[in-house]
């Protein structure tokens, strides 16, 4: 079994984005921007958009971060998204999700402008990911077939099974793997044999967000495991029982311990997996950098 | 088994959009306007543009046919289109596909008008269902749920096979169904064990345009089997070989016989099929009338 390194190939895409900026920098006079809309105080969310700030900074973007009270009206929130749509230095807008309970995603989101959409998820974005007409995708499913690429695993003909049909990764990574030539079948809550399919798969894809769920008897020797869950746990049993010994010791100091959506017990009978944490989630964030890079070329003409 | 009856079905919905057209006229004073370009002399594209056209007229729609010629450079097509696109009577336009050689299909479409795209093939509307966020589909896989529907048939947790990935068809169908909670796998030409995923589908739907392929073998008893294709065949032992008596008798007066792309052996075999002619086929024209009458109501502001 061999690790599909997500941090590794995250550090290797960085870099390169980081040189790219310099070289385009000196060029144009011009550095990429991307601006993130965070709404309210969740925690999970403000430490994400840190974490996006703090890498894109670090290469060069032009980073900014808007915070908006977890009360703003929605049309004060779109009037900051037309704003940020006619601004020539902001490239790329990222809308934070979750949005509070009484903002209403898509109404939210349909006011932003599909070329700076950087997180690819309007409908006119993913209906050219549908008809295989782009190549910039939704920062997840784009890290997975990077990570896949960087491997030299070629999915055409494979049995691809995809656990989730989020709009986020589900439905656009099943499309892209389709496009690629796999076999796909997009499962989900109400789908009935769920071992059996997984049990056919040349390539697992779990994003879920329940840990362990993927369990290693459903598992195919050989297969491909591709996870793009990320749960935290605090409590010790299920630490025990759902996290490698590493995320074990963690959990001693912080009191949490990270898993996926596959059980750690699969690892052993797949060709490939990646790891949790250090494999999808790193890639996501590499990706956003470089969809905001190819967002900047697209709109400042170089290409 | 039972047959699913695409004439009559599609035969009641005509009925009932003549009915609403009179009753919306003698509301609005306006009657939904169709406009079909064709370029070019493919016989079967006239013949299907003839065919809407008969349709359209006997159901009250302002139904208009624009044939331009088969080397119109590009830029005059787009011209035309955009001025239906302006004209206030036309709220539904239809370029019949395929589009000759010299036309790149996609340039051509971009220039519709995506809310007066009665065939929903632009990649916002083919966004809009991958996010499950409309219900006006495109014409051959919304037949496909509407025979469902009126047979009373909920495909939630059944495994789905579709064989074929096209935009027209497979593609959308494939999300369609995902929405409505069926466990979908995309089938294409690089699926490697076709025979057995078919096997364990307890919905088949066929969009291949190749004869008698899906055979009796493959197929679960009591499975569902929705034909979607239409092949034309004119040697004598192809005839005998894939073709209902029906069919066989025809072609000894008309010189060719008419059959789908699941073999006729394997209807028995199931709970549910759909006859080639007289299944999806009339079902995808009178979709193609329905979508103008929606269209018609979203334009002049009547639901």
């Amino acid at each position: 079994m061999n690790i599909l390194d997500g941090r590794q190939i995250a550090s290797e895409i960085q870099e390169g984005i980081k040189q790219e900026i310099i070289q385009l920098k000196s060029q144009t006079g011009k550095t990429p921007g991307l601006t993130v809309i965070i709404v309210g105080e969740n925690p999970a969310s403000q430490a994400y958009v840190r974490k996006k700030h703090k890498i894109a900074q670090k290469l060069g973007i032009n980073s900014k971060i808007i915070e908006l009270k977890a009360d703003i009206p929605a049309r004060q929130l779109i009037d900051q998204i037309q704003i940020l749509n006619r601004d020539a230095d902001t490239q790329a807008i990222l809308v934070q999700l979750p949005l509070p309970e009484h903002l209403n995603t898509w109404e939210i989101l349909d006011h932003l402008s599909p070329e700076k959409d950087v997180d690819r998820f309007l409908p006119v974005n993913l209906g050219h990911i549908l008809l295989n007409r782009t190549h910039i995708f939704p920062c997840t499913p784009a890290g997975v077939l990077r990570m896949l690429d960087y491997n030299q695993i070629d999915v055409s003909g494979l049995n691809a099974i995809m656990v989730g049909r989020s709009f986020i990764v589900g439905k656009p990574l099943a499309s892209m793997l389709t496009n690629r030539n796999a076999t796909v079948t997009l499962c989900h809550s109400k789908t009935r044999n769920l071992p059996e399919l997984v049990q056919q798969a040349d390539l697992v894809v779990a994003a879920i967000g329940k840990p362990g769920f993927i369990t290693a008897d459903m598992v195919k020797k050989g297969a491909i495991l591709i996870d793009v869950g990320q749960n935290f746990l605090y409590q010790e049993n299920q630490v025990l029982e759902y996290c490698t010994e590493m995320q074990q010791q963690k959990f001693k100091k912080k009191g949490y311990g990270i898993t996926g959506d596959i059980h750690i017990k699969a690892f052993s009978k797949s060709s490939h997996y990646t790891p949790v944490p250090g494999g999808v989630g790193p890639m996501t964030v590499a990706l956003l950098m470089e969809n905001t890079l190819q967002l900047f070329k697209q709109q400042v003409h170089i290409e």
